[in-house]
C-alpha cells in the first residue's frame, strides 16, 4: 500500500462502482423511514409506504405498482419493522413501449419491506441451453459472485433435439399439447436444482434468491414459460412472443424468493434468441465504433455482426457436428477425450492430447485441465470431441491424407487405416492408446458431417458479410462463444475454410457470453436498456430461405475453399 | 318527430356520447388488424400484437403491460382470428403516483383478443355493505344497465357489526386469523351469487363480466381483499391499505372472466371509504362552485362538505338507530312496517301508513309501494323502520307527548301509555291493526336511543362545518344518500333537530350514491381520476377523539337543540 491520496482515489472509485450498481440493479433496496401514523395522518400504512417512495429524489416520479399478492407481505413487514427500514422494488421495464418511445421510463414493484437494509441480495442468471443449463449467483449489492453450477438440460429424456420437443409440446392443429407442461416442468424443476445448489454454496437457501435472468434460445424461452412452441419451426417461424415481461418466480413454480421478477431475455426470432441479445450486450457489438462479430454455436450457429450504428444477425443450422460446443461427434469434451491432434509435418508422426481427471474441487465450466505425458501414465483415450476433430481434420488435410472434398486416401494412410462395414476410417488412438483397448477411429461419414459444419458456417458468415456489404477485413474483431470458443484453434478453423483467414489476434474466445449477459441484465439498468434497445433495432436476416447461402454453402465444401485466394494463408497439402 | 336538422344533432351527440363513453370505460375493446407475420416481419405474436396496438393514435405513448396468465390466451385468440379482431384492454391508473403528479397517465393491461369486436361488454358494479350488498351490470359498451340485484351480506353470521367482525379477523397480537379467511369467502361468495343473479338477468353466464368496481367501507374493503383489518378500530386507525390496486378476478377466488379487474374504490381513512368517496363523486361534489355537502349514513354517519376548490370529511358514530338506513331499531324497511306516522295537531289522533307488498316484477332497491286504505283491506302493521320512528319522534314532540329531552310524559299518552317492564311505551299501532295481534309500540329505550343518533348527527355536521368556517346556510345543497335519504321526511327530521332548518328544497335525496359512483368509475375515465384525486387532496377530520363534538353532542341532545335559535322554523309544542 502507498500513501493516502491513491488508497483514497480507489476507495471513492470503489464507492462510486458500489452505488452505481446498487442504483442500478434489477432488485433495488430502499432504506427508508417514513413518519408514523397520527391522528394528524391517517394514511394506510403501504400508502405511507408508496408516498415515502416517491419522495425519495431517486424514485421522483417513478410508478409504483404492488401487486396484489404481496400486500400482505409489505404491510405487515412495514408495520412489524415500525415504518422505517428497507423497501425491495422491482425495476420493471414496459416491453412493449412503442418504437417511437425506445427509452420508456421503468416502473417499480414494491415486493416486501425488511427491518433493515440487507447485506446480501442474491439473485440467479441463468444461461438456459438446450443440452446444458449454467448458472451464477450473484450479490446485486456488490456484484459479487456467490456460486456458479452447471446442470443437463433434463428436457432431453424427451428429445435430444430442440424440434422434437417442439413437435412433443405441440400437436398436428397447433394446439398446446402435455407434452408442453412437462417439458415445462423439467426444466423448472432443473432451475430449482441449480438455484438450490447456488445457494448452497453461498450457505443461502433458494428461497432467498429475488431475480432471475435467464438467456436462452427461442425456444427454450417458450419451453420455460410454458408458452406454445408450435410456429418456431414452421415458416415463416414466429415465436408466440419475443419479449415476454418479468413474470413472478411462483407463477412459474420457481422455488425462489416467490415475488422474484423472472426475466426471460428479449429475442429476435425463432432462431435468434435471447442468449444471443445477451451475447451482444456481453462483448458490447453495439457500443463499438468499428464493425465487428459475434459467432455462438449453440443448436444452430447464430451470428451477429455490427456496431454501435447497426446490427445485422442471422443464424443458420451448421451442423450437428458444431452443437454444444463442437462436442457431438464423437463425444463431449470430458477426460479421456482427444481434444488436440499433431501430425508431424516432416516424419507423418501422429501425437494427440486428451483432457484429464478434473481437479477435485471443480473449476467449473471452465478450463480444462491437460496432461500431456508418457504413455504410461498420461490418461488413456477414450474418444474424440469436436474440437479434436478440427484439429484431427486440419492437420490430415495439411498432411495430405484427405483430399480437398474432405476424403479419406486410403494409400496416405498406411497402418491407420481400419476398413470397417462403414467403408475406411483413420486410427488416431491404437488400441494401446486407448481406455478400453479398442482403437479411436474417425470414419468418412464423421468427416462428411464435419465438412457440412464447416461448409455452413463459412457460407453463413459469408453470406452475412455480403449482406452488409462489407469484406471480413474490415471486423475489427470476431468473439467466439461458448465452447465452441473456448475449446476451437482458430489456425486450424482457417485452414479448414471454416472462418476467415484473418490474423489470429481477431479472434477473441468470449466464453458463455449467454450468461455473462444475463449477468449484466441483473446488474445494469443499462444493459437492460440496451438489450431491449438491441431487440427493437437489429436487423434478422432468416436463412432458411436464402438462395445466396445455398450458392455460398456448395463453395464451402471443399478444403479450405473452392477459390483458394480467399484462404492465402493456408498452405498446399503434400 | 320534426325535421332532418334537430334529429341529425341528436343523433350526433348520442354518437359523440357513445364515443366518448367507448374510449373512456375501465375496459376497452380496440378493433384492429395487424399485418401478418411473414419472412420479412418475424415479429412475435404477441409483440405484433402490442405494436399495433401503440400504433393506434389513442394508445400512442401509453405502456402495455401483458399479465403472464393472459398470454397463452392473447396470443392464441390473435393467431385464431388470424392478426384481426379485438384487443381487450384494461385501463390501469397508477394509485401510487406521487403527489406532484396526481395526474399519472394510465397504462393498460393486454388481457386478451376476440375474433370480433363485441356488441356487449358486461361489468358489475357494486356496493358493498356491511349488511347488503347491492349492484347492477353494465354494457361498458352503451353504458346501458343489464340487471339489478341486491343480497344480505353473509358475514352477519359472523357479526351484526363490523367492529366483531374486525376481532374476528384479526387476533389479539394483531395478526390476521382463520376468522379473516372465512369472512373473506363469505363475502366472495356473495358477489359470486351476485354476479350469477345479475349475469342470468342478462342472459349471460357470469364469467362474462370483464370488470368489477366495488364501493365499500374500508373495513369491508379489507375483508373482500382478504387484508388485515386489525388497526382500523385501534387509535390512531390506521387502513391497511387506503388506496389498492386493481386485482385480478382470478386471485380473489371471483367467478367473473378470470382476467376481469378487480377496483376497489379508494378511501381516506379507516371510517371513510371508497363508498363515499364514490358518493362524492356521484354527486359531483367536487366540482360544484357553492359549496355543498353530502351526508351517508350507514354503519357511520359520514358526511363531507366541500366544492371543487376544497373538500373536508368526517365520520362518526351516529348510532345503531340509524344505520342501514334508519332501519336498525324497530325492523328494517319491508311489508307492513310503519314507515309515516301523523298524529293530528287538532283532535291528537295518531294515522299511520304501512309498506304495502313490494311489486311482483320488482322495482330492485327503489322506492316502496304505500297502502293507504280503510282498516280493512291495508296491510296490518308488523313493526317500525327507522324513518316511522323520525316521523314518529317528531309527532310526538309537536303534540306534547314527548318533552325536549325526548322522554314520555305518561300523561298526555292517554290509551296509548302502556307500561312494561321497560317502564312505559306508547302504543303506535292497536292490537287490532297489527298482523300478529300485539300491538306496536315504542318503549322509551327506543327513544333514548333515536335521541343519541339525532344528536350525534346533529353534532358532526355542526362540527364540520365549524371546522371549515360555514354556517349552514351557506350550504346550496345537502345530498342526503341511501336508505336514510330515500325515506326521511327532512322536515321531520329538522324538527327534530337532526339536520338543519334549512329551505326543505336544499335536501336532496340521491339514492344509493356509492353505487352511482361505482358505476362511473367504470364507465368514465374522468370520474376515475377525480375519486383518485379526491382520495389524494381531500381533509379528513378524525370525530372519536373531537373535543368540540363532544361539547356540540351536549348540546344536541333536547329537541330540537338547547339553542332554540338555530331551528327558528320549529314551532314549541304545546
Amino acid at each position: 500500500m502507498h500513501a493516502g491520496r491513491p488508497c483514497c482515489i480507489v476507495a471513492l472509485v470503489k464507492l462510486s462502482l458500489y452505488l452505481d450498481m446498487f442504483m442500478s440493479a434489477l432488485v433495488r433496496i430502499l432504506p427508508l423511514e417514513a413518519s408514523p401514523p397520527s391522528l394528524q395522518d391517517n394514511t394506510g400504512d403501504v400508502d405511507r409506504l408508496q408516498r415515502a417512495i416517491v419522495a425519495r429524489p431517486e424514485f421522483a416520479g417513478t410508478r409504483l405498482v404492488l401487486p396484489y399478492r404481496q400486500l400482505p407481505t409489505v404491510a405487515a413487514g412495514f408495520r412489524r419493522a415500525g415504518f422505517r427500514g428497507a423497501a425491495v422494488l422491482n425495476e420493471v421495464l414496459p416491453v412493449a413501449a412503442s418504437e417511437v418511445e425506445p427509452d420508456g421510463q421503468a416502473y417499480f414493484e414494491l415486493v416486501d419491506f425488511l427491518p433493515a437494509a440487507p447485506t446480501c441480495l442474491p439473485a440467479m442468471a441463468l444461461d438456459l441451453g438446450s443440452t446444458h443449463l449454467e448458472a451464477v449467483l450473484l450479490d446485486l449489492l456488490s456484484g459479487r459472485e456467490l456460486g456458479r453450477a452447471t446442470r443437463e438440460n433434463s428436457q432431453v429424456v424427451y428429445g435430444a433435439d430442440i424440434l422434437s420437443r417442439v413437435h412433443l409440446a405441440a400437436g398436428k392443429g397447433g394446439e398446446a399439447t402435455e407434452g408442453l407442461g412437462r417439458l415445462h416442468r423439467a426444466v423448472v424443476s432443473d432451475v430449482n436444482a441449480l438455484a438450490a445448489e447456488l445457494a448452497g454454496q453461498a450457505g443461502l437457501i433458494k428461497e432467498e434468491i429475488r431475480a432471475l435472468s435467464v438467456a436462452g434460445n427461442t425456444a427454450m424461452g417458450h419451453f420455460f414459460l410454458n408458452l406454445n412452441p408450435y410456429h418456431l419451426c414452421r415458416e415463416p417461424y414466429i415465436p408466440l412472443v419475443n419479449a415476454p415481461g418479468p413474470v413472478a418466480a411462483v407463477d412459474l413454480g420457481l422455488e425462489l424468493h416467490p415475488a422474484a421478477p423472472v426475466h426471460v431475455l428479449p429475442g429476435v426470432g425463432s432462431y435468434f434468441g435471447g442468449d444471443l441479445l445477451a451475447g451482444i450486450v456481453a462483448c458490447d457489438l453495439d457500443l463499438v465504433a468499428e464493425p465487428a462479430m459475434l459467432i455462438d454455436v449453440g443448436t444452430n450457429a447464430e451470428v451477429v455482426v455490427g456496431c454501435r450504428d447497426w446490427l445485422v444477425a442471422c443464424a443458420g443450422a451448421a451442423g450437428p457436428a458444431l452443437e454444444g460446443g463442437v462436442a457431438k461427434m464423437g463425444m463431449r469434451a470430458g477426460e479421456g477425450v482427444i481434444e488436440r491432434v499433431r501430425i508431424d509435418p516432416a516424419g507423418g508422426e501422429l501425437s494427440f492430447q486428451v483432457i484429464g481427471a478434473p481437479p477435485a474441487v471443480a473449476e467449473r465450466g471452465g478450463g480444462r485441465q491437460q496432461a500431456v505425458g508418457g504413455v504410461a501414465d498420461r490418461p488413456k483415450a477414450r474418444g474424440i470431441c469436436g474440437s479434436g476433430m478440427i484439429d484431427l481434420m486440419a492437420e490430415l488435410f495439411l498432411a495430405g491424407i484427405i483430399d480437398i472434398r474432405g476424403k479419406l486416401r486410403p494409400e496416405r494412410m498406411g497402418d491407420r487405416l481400419l476398413n470397417g462395414p462403414d467403408g475406411p476410417a483413420f486410427v488416431v488412438a491404437r488400441p494401446g492408446e486407448a481406455a478400453d483397448g479398442r482403437a479411436v477411429t474417425v470414419s468418412q461419414v464423421d468427416l462428411d458431417a464435419l465438412m457440412r459444419s464447416k461448409a455452413a458456417m463459412y457460407a453463413i458468415l459469408g453470406t452475412l458479410m455480403d449482406q452488409v456489404g462489407l469484406p471480413f477485413e474490415e471486423l475489427a474483431k470476431i468473439h467466439v462463444a461458448g465452447a465452441f470458443g473456448r475449446h476451437i484453434n482458430p489456425r486450424q478453423a482457417v485452414v479448414l475454410g471454416m472462418i476467415p483467414d484473418l490474423p489470429l489476434d481477431t479472434y477473441r474466445s468470449v466464453g458463455n457470453s449467454s450468461l455473462a449477459g444475463a449477468r449484466r441484465y441483473l446488474l445494469e439498468a443499462p444493459g437492460r436498456r440496451r438489450i431491449h434497445e438491441i431487440s427493437r433495432s437489429i436487423t434478422y436476416i432468416e436463412l432458411n430461405v436464402n438462395h445466396e447461402f445455398m450458392i455460398r454453402f456448395s463453395g464451402s465444401r471443399f478444403i479450405p475453399h473452392t477459390d483458394r485466394s480467399l484462404f492465402p494463408s493456408v498452405p498446399l497439402p503434400e
